[in-house]
């Protein structure tokens, strides 16, 4: 069995979902989630067909209230401790399906004062500009801008501090170190700091004076988080949000590598010049044999490959296509170079579209950007 | 022995002042610095001369950058609980002092944060209420506005925030724990705030570009909060802030009684009509005998007399006149109800004085108060 830890601040091992579903206590997604979705707004997006996002709380209770004409609210976020890479953009590409099928209004947060109190080395100055890099890459994601508002703490902090101690004065040094494994060497920013991620699931109610539901679609690590925000919700007069959480985007070194900003070679940024990203692909790790030979003998492991999870979860949407893929690995007809190349086209594109589109948001922040 | 506990949040019991320094680790004021002060302005306030701002860290420091031409700001603050009381207004008048001889900025913080986190019951809204209120009273002592800054945590929170997180990130919950005796019980607002407490003492640095001195002066009480600033300063790039601090004001219904805004009684405020401040201190207790012969026969005892404490501390300037009424108490020439009534004509005038000021105040308040 291989061990593996999901919390806010650390992604390591071989991740079960299954058994994550179990541990944090959320539910899976069903197929009749999935079909109810379809029927509401026609159009399921691949994640959802997929199951990348895996996992939910209170979907259900959410859909109902939509189907009794009550509209939610998304708030999802970003921890600007760096440039942003394509397993950040995964959920950023479900919640621009979900605000353009479902109408939402988005408030988007950049956790700017966590990555400070977390990290051992980042000046406030140097997460500033990650934090104006980044939202050029979520105004790429083309949200609408009419329904979107971008935040970062401490740009708004005079909004959101006065919300955030209602939420903190509610949580217990125990509470917090039981969610999130506190000890007594733990700074007082970083206990804190829930509390600002709390606040953003609140802040279409308090805009709207009456009470608001909300959808945080978000990676399956940022659970803690929110169960706090349930928690709390209720006691200051919210409904509770409700969670839809997605698997994370392997590591382009293979399962036993974790994807991270200090080892540049484990994921593809948004920043890469596509050429770099393109190498990246070809040197991706692969469930291909040592030889050719072999592989033609005994065919590849679709399972463990890298470059068949980005398809899969990120650059394939014909599941057919996604499939004969599949079967002609599985049989040794297909070769690791082929699918490294097809993959890397797809990437290269990808990243042209976006820088382009990243350019143009520079001229777009104040459509997006809200600031005390 | 009588027992006695201080921290920022709980005053209680009969306390020794001499041992609380011990316990503190912080300096006595000696008649040396005393002189020094005196030689440096020529006037010496009476809180001085008579110790009731009785402890200090790094005053000497303080008196010898000035000395070498280099000035110093003032921080102090009040956390708007309730209503303004005497005991409030004696650091006021001190900081006062200090401004006017030495010519300082000050930095006035409303800890409007602290207090609803650390209340059972107070509404954010009731807060933001007696940071107005509170306001007017610290107008009212008449600071120059050329040089006074008053500012809440809450209407600040976006210049605080950021400043607060530094702070915030070198403080594990182990030093606050020892500092203020958390648990696990204690909520992760109140477990940030001190940080927010910390961010004043820099500010005169930050403003200027470069280290500026600071001198808080603060009831003993604050001590904890400001041993932690201390710790952080020197790693963010700052002096350590030095500190003076007072005694506390005891309540009138005597050694036993907690001075409290939940106890109308025990404690002058600054709004109680004269004529119920009057009252107060003709009810108040004193050490006299139980019947007027027998006090004739023995004598009084001023060191238990809560009107002989608040002449001493806050009424009576003149050394003589003290002294002559003491002496009359101890030999029984002097009865209960004439020193009474010495203080209360006292109490009068001052609350009658001060409330015109108060008024005038609500017309300043832009000339003093900064908000994000």
């Amino acid at each position: 069995m291989t061990e593996f830890k999901v919390t806010p601040w650390e992604v390591e091992g071989d991740i079960d979902y299954k058994k994550l579903i179990e541990q944090f206590g959320t539910q899976p997604i069903t197929e009749e989630l999935v079909s109810r979705i379809e029927g509401l707004v026609g159009e399921v997006h691949p994640f959802l067909r997929r199951k990348i996002f895996f996992s939910h709380r209170d979907l259900d209770w959410l859909l109902s209230m939509y189907e009794k004409g009550k509209p939610f609210s998304l708030y999802t976020g970003r921890g600007p401790s760096g440039h942003t890479h394509l397993g950040h953009v995964l959920p950023w590409i479900f919640t621009k399906y979900l605000q353009d099928t479902f109408g939402c209004d988005l408030w988007f947060q950049l956790t700017d004062d966590e990555k400070y109190v977390l990290s051992s080395n980042l000046t406030l100055e140097e997460i500033d500009t990650y934090t104006y890099e980044n939202t050029l890459d979520v105004i790429a994601m083309g949200f609408d801008p009419e329904k979107t508002k971008i935040f970062s703490d401490l740009h708004c902090a005079k909004s959101l501090y006065r919300h955030a101690i209602q939420v903190a004065k509610k949580v217990t040094f125990s509470t917090a170190k039981a969610v999130f494994g506190f000890d007594n060497s733990t700074n007082i920013g970083l206990i804190f700091f829930t509390s600002m991620q709390s606040v953003p699931a609140f802040l279409p109610s308090i805009q709207a004076g009456k009470k608001v539901p909300v959808l945080i679609p978000c990676a399956i690590d940022q659970d803690p988080h929110f169960r706090i925000t349930r928690d709390v919700a209720e006691k200051l007069g919210y409904y509770k949000p409700a969670l839809i959480q997605s698997m994370f985007l392997p590591s382009l070194e293979g399962p036993d590598s974790k994807m991270s900003a200090s080892k540049a070679n484990t994921a593809i940024f948004t920043v890469d010049p596509p050429k770099d990203a393109r190498k990246k692909v070809l040197n991706a790790f692969t469930g291909g044999c040592q030889s050719l030979a072999e592989q033609r003998e005994k065919g590849g492991n679709p399972h463990v490959c890298t470059i068949f999870q980005y398809l899969y979860i990120l650059f394939e949407d014909n599941d057919d296509e996604l499939e004969k893929r599949k079967q002609r690995c599985l049989s040794g007809e297909e070769m690791c170079g082929n699918c490294k190349k097809y993959l890397a086209d797809k990437v290269e594109e990808f990243l042209k579209e976006h820088q382009k589109r990243r350019e143009k948001a520079k001229g777009m922040i104040d459509d997006f950007v809200i600031s005390d």
